[in-house]
């Protein structure tokens, strides 16, 4: 089934609290699994998520700020204590490598499986991934170091088969993959049955767009559109929009605005400034603007089953 | 008055688990505070201890295995972002201060403060740190990188004056510091006053020693002997003495034949391999050499008021 599960593993701006962790979040989207961002102490938020190091095969660095990679050094080098053999997927600044290099040559370390890294685009969107059933894009985003969103697409999924329409036409089991995907089918009287009597359309593929840290980008539209879920970062309230300029970041009322433009479905905000300790504040700035929102805190899953109109949101307090 | 504070911020080894962080420990010593080892996460265990970041002066790492270290860049980021101004003493392996620039240059990152970097000998024992109150070295351990122990040592305090004797002598007050220093005084009649007459004995001055990672020291007592608390690692039970040969680490029981071999007064133990689901057999097994030992854990709270036959331990919960 078509199936998207984000779980908030961290959601704090640059400086960590007692229960505020910095950005890291684990995506589910057809039983393909991404780490995304990886702020310090992830491996221990996996833990507590109880979100197994065996799944993560991809692991996407938005920006070199410490705030989305100070983690992802002491993990590798967990999964190489847990003698990790299968390679793993990073995605990243170029610099990334070479600080990853940097750091393991000087602490005369080593990681016993294969690391292959694909760096980012800042100019423009790129195909980062793509399988069978999922492509994911990074996208250029405008803040003070280069900084990539990512896009996360389910692809289309086969039509399926109606309920008795194999028994009822006689319909040999090799001809079935052509008329899911599509076909018309010529029973034994040589009459065409159209395939929209035969099938029903697929669950539409699911989507979901991260976007941080970031000021408003105008063109955001230009890289996504209509996706189920939208990350977008809100570090401050409207009252402190000056200071978000100038550090490049958004405020909740334009994270708002962006979700608008892309015709998003469901805007989920977060990497909050610890400024503010009521968070509703936030939230309420944006709902003016884009109904659909809600703050991410850690421990909290995302849910969209293909179809609803909204996303299933529960919250495991941080154990 | 004499107090020794130490505060167990991480206790586990090279893998941390949902609640058990790596090695960081937090030493106030007669009033001046040391942050010992910086695991990953030690800047939120920092927070949930409620330990304020401006009482970091001196941050001393063992060795260079990730488990001791990955917490310093982050900490380091932090206090920059918090505008910190005054400098910091870090205590290290030389490759440690290139890591931290290679670190900063890469990701052009920057620190706004200054930072002093004590260079580690791995040859010999060192005075590292000296002022009016206390005094630390370092000593070489034995293990497979090059790694420290530290001993932090209160220096005496002058004698007290005994209660009336000021009065009944008529001593004048700038004479009070040369008797506190044991001078005996002369009375109005010449006659001569013994200082034991005058004064007390100052308490005990107290010290700590912390050891790891490292195999049993054959000669450790001849960097340190009788401290107040020893902590020792004992990352294996005798089960494996075998395998903490070969990863070049203690037992329990080695442990506690270190404490013996030290005579130290109480036995810290920690950095416990993930897995030992039940730590109190580490305890049992060092405790049938050494009574008076204790297993660290994260939250752990130890206490030494000088004179105080046993320590005070407390345990706040992680919150």
């Amino acid at each position: 089934m078509s199936h998207l599960k984000l779980i908030i593993l961290g959601a704090s701006s640059a400086i960590p609290l007692s229960h505020r962790y910095p950005s890291a979040q684990f995506l589910s989207l057809a039983n393909r699994h991404f780490l995304i961002d990886c702020g310090e102490g992830t491996q221990i938020r996996l833990r507590q998520e109880n979100i197994g190091f065996g799944r993560i095969d991809h692991i996407l660095v938005s920006h070199l700020h410490g705030d989305h990679f100070f983690g992802l050094i002491p993990l590798l080098s967990t999964l190489h204590l847990l003698d990790r053999r299968k390679p793993i997927k990073i995605y990243g600044p170029k610099a990334l490598k070479e600080l990853i290099n940097s750091h393991l040559s000087l602490s005369n370390a080593r990681i016993g499986f294969p690391i292959e890294f694909i760096p980012l685009d800042f100019e423009r969107k790129q195909l980062i991934f793509e399988d069978s059933g999922v492509k994911v894009h990074s996208f250029p985003l405008n803040h003070s170091v280069p900084c990539c969103g990512f896009l996360f697409e389910e692809k289309s999924s086969p039509r399926k088969m109606k309920k008795g329409k194999i028994a009822e036409y006689g319909i040999p089991f090799s001809e079935i993959p052509s008329i899911k995907n599509g076909a018309a089918w010529a029973d034994q009287f040589g009459k065409l049955i159209d395939n929209h009597e035969l099938t029903d359309p697929p669950p539409p593929p699911l989507s979901y767009a991260y976007c941080t840290d970031t000021k408003p980008v105008n063109h955001l539209d230009r890289y996504f559109k209509g996706v189920d879920l939208l990350y977008h970062e809100a570090t401050f309230t409207e009252e402190h929009r000056e200071r978000a300029s100038q550090t490049q970041h958004s405020t909740a009322a334009q994270a708002a605005g962006m979700a608008k433009l892309t015709e998003s479905k469901h805007l989920l905000l977060g990497h909050f400034s610890t400024r503010y300790p009521k968070l509703s504040d936030l939230k309420e700035e944006a709902a003016a603007i884009f109904k659909n929102c809600d703050l991410v805190k850690e421990g909290m899953r995302i849910e969209v089953f293909s179809g609803d109109r909204l996303p299933k949101i529960s919250l495991a307090e941080v154990r």
